[in-house]
């Protein structure tokens, strides 16, 4: 019976738009930063509707929160559905929304079929996802992880110099529950995909067995300042000639190499004068690739090219600021996301998350997949976020297939 | 007698030092920015020099400087040397000042050997022609040479809203002459090269004969912000990637042309984050060739290279923010200026000026030519700019020579 259950499209969607008025802005944005007043209100709807449904709603001393829908034997673990209620200030009406409000609807769709798992369900609201008013992101999920410390926690501050815990307060979202001390069975991240590629392929379903490795860098190369007009082409030191010839090098390899992620995002040359070669470039490079192997193939490549120009007399250094290894999920939640996807007839294809999500930092310490659905345009943390009714749906049957699986097995 | 006459080597470089003093800083630079009291002490030390010869010191309504040496013949036209005192905030000794003490020490020579020449002999110092307090450079002199107007300069302020006129009041230096009214029969213009080319080839003296034709633009490259985890090589817009296939095109074309000067001293993405494959990529280009016709190739190239990119999908717009034409300066200054490099018999070769200069401008309305000598590295706007005392002599020497040979033709 189980298997033929679906989710009610209309009302996750009504439950998506209402949800989204709650810092909602004129654009059709949402400006839902993490311990906000509005991340307050967004909870605050999001508990009432799981206690409608009889669940208890539990919160940690970093504010997740986990609404428990009971099993039938509840001395299992649960198998836990979740994902962010947080936005980006500029942010969108899906992202991290959908995976909590989806869980819901499962939840919602067993409820009113009269149907309870053999184990427990639960939804989770990790708080902080995005990182934009306190730094890290994926901040309480972290902690829940043992990326992060509670002693690293206690010092988090906003730009203002106002601190996580503070914020937590003044919204009423301090709990008592220690932060890692609820386990669980499974868990099951549904995000949108944040890139292009389900919509590019006309895929509704992306089922994700992983993270990229990834690699953040600043790169120095540093030349010779020099009058531009008096100073012969053979005569030069020039930091953004010797920067053509490595990014070129980079590009050449990465556009070569299926799967790889190359991104140089900032340049900056000093002094920044029309009229003089400057001294020095600075850039950064962002490089990912699914597998750890031939990231380090990428970084090779990037060593070689600088090493041709240091043989010219630049002086380059690499600085990495920030790492994450390649990441396999569960392979029992990702089979069972993958027959659940069977089951629902959706077209569908395996990837590999490029962004971070909590289920990167759960993965940690309980078994995970994630689920995804297209995007418009790829585009997110902008305003213009947008998916259909249908690509929800397609996403929140995924979810209750793979977590009724789960919680049956 | 006077082909055999020369400088006094260590006068003129006790001058050099001692005028160095004002505004002299630790590093052994000079800040004596435009129309500040230590440009009026500087200026006030030139006119006493020159009064202590019997020169008589005229200003014009802008601050511009002129100091006669009486010839035989007062109804002809005089032969001006000169450049500028005013520097760079963080300028070196010799800049400018090398020009207009250089000339002083020609006075000085013709002096003491109770020499007059048949037309008289002036020093000009041209007020403000580094451009860093007041923009543009080369300010007064371009007014003289009608390339800027009386009341554009009006209108010229500093970054604290202090007025160009206002300053010169200030330090006493707004003369009653029109701007522009006194011509002159030449004008030479002795200056350190700014560059590393008489220096590498072991050459004392360069014979300028005018001046690079000169192309200034901001280049705006629009792709499409994207995700740098999320975002397939192949479904990307990257403006870093058009600008590193269209500087390397430019970088190629101007390392095969001889004489050319391509510089992107500038580069700047939009959002600057490294995670994050940038909307915009804005950059400068400054594309110089003493030949307008091979300018234009070089701009052609680069033309090309941003054709490629639009094909792409690429938005890519020019804006040429300064534009210098082709200059030659006068055969018969030129000549002065040959004949008297081998009557000295210094190690010569002919060059064009890459930078910008007073006689840029003055070549307009007055036969002009210049004289270069050696600096340190090519280094200067900067407190290590150094040169020889024997350079110093040599440059002042052809000077001496040009002078003379043209004053009493």
């Amino acid at each position: 019976m189980e298997q033929a259950l679906r989710v009610n499209k209309d009302r996750l969607w009504s439950s998506l738009m209402e949800h989204a008025r709650i810092g909602g802005t004129a654009d059709g944005g949402i400006n839902r930063e993490a311990l906000t007043p509005e991340d307050g209100a967004g909870r605050d709807l999001f508990a009432a509707w799981c206690r409608d449904l009889g669940m208890e709603v539990a919160v940690d001393a970093l504010g997740n929160m986990f609404a428990t829908y009971a099993g039938t034997d509840d001395s299992l673990l649960s198998v836990a559905m979740g994902s962010h209620l947080d936005t980006q200030p500029c942010g969108g009406k899906f992202d991290g929304v959908l995976g909590v409000l989806a869980g819901l609807e499962v939840v919602r769709a067993l409820h009113d079929a009269g149907i309870r798992t053999k184990r427990p369900l639960t939804i989770i609201n990790w708080t902080s996802e995005e990182g934009s008013r306190f730094v890290p992101s994926m901040a309480a999920s972290g902690v829940y992880s043992d990326i992060f410390t509670m002693d690293e926690a206690q010092g988090w501050q906003d730009r203002e110099g106002i601190g996580f815990i503070e914020a937590l307060r003044e919204i009423g979202y301090e709990g008592d529950e220690p932060v890692g001390q609820r386990k669980f069975d499974a868990y099951l991240e549904l995000h949108i995909e944040q890139g292009p590629v389900l919509e590019r392929n006309g895929i509704l379903v992306g089922v994700v067995t992983g993270a990229q490795a990834m690699s953040f860098n600043n790169v120095s190369i540093i030349g010779r300042e020099a009058h531009a007009g008096t100073t012969p082409m053979n005569m030069r030191l020039d930091p953004v000639a010797a920067f053509t010839r490595i990014a070129a090098a980079c590009y050449e390899k990465a556009d070569a190499t299926e799967d790889a992620r190359f991104t140089i995002g900032l340049i900056e040359t000093t002094p920044a004068s029309h009229s003089t070669i400057p001294h020095r470039l600075n850039f950064t490079l962002d490089l990912r690739h699914p597998k750890a192997s031939v990231l380090a193939e990428l970084i090779a490549t990037y060593e070689a090219a600088a090493d041709r120009e240091r043989a010219r007399g630049y002086q380059i250094a690499r600085e990495e600021f920030g790492a994450s290894p390649e990441l396999v999920f569960d392979a029992r939640c990702i089979d069972a996301v993958r027959q659940a996807v069977r089951d629902c007839g959706y077209p569908s294809m395996e990837l590999v998350s490029g962004a971070g999500h909590d289920a990167v930092y759960v993965t940690h310490v309980c078994p995970t997949a994630m689920i995804f659905t297209p995007c418009k345009g790829g585009v997110s943390h902008n305003p213009a976020e947008s998916i259909t009714p249908e690509e929800a749906e397609a996403g929140a049957n995924v979810l209750l297939q793979a977590a009724v699986r789960l919680a049956n097995a």
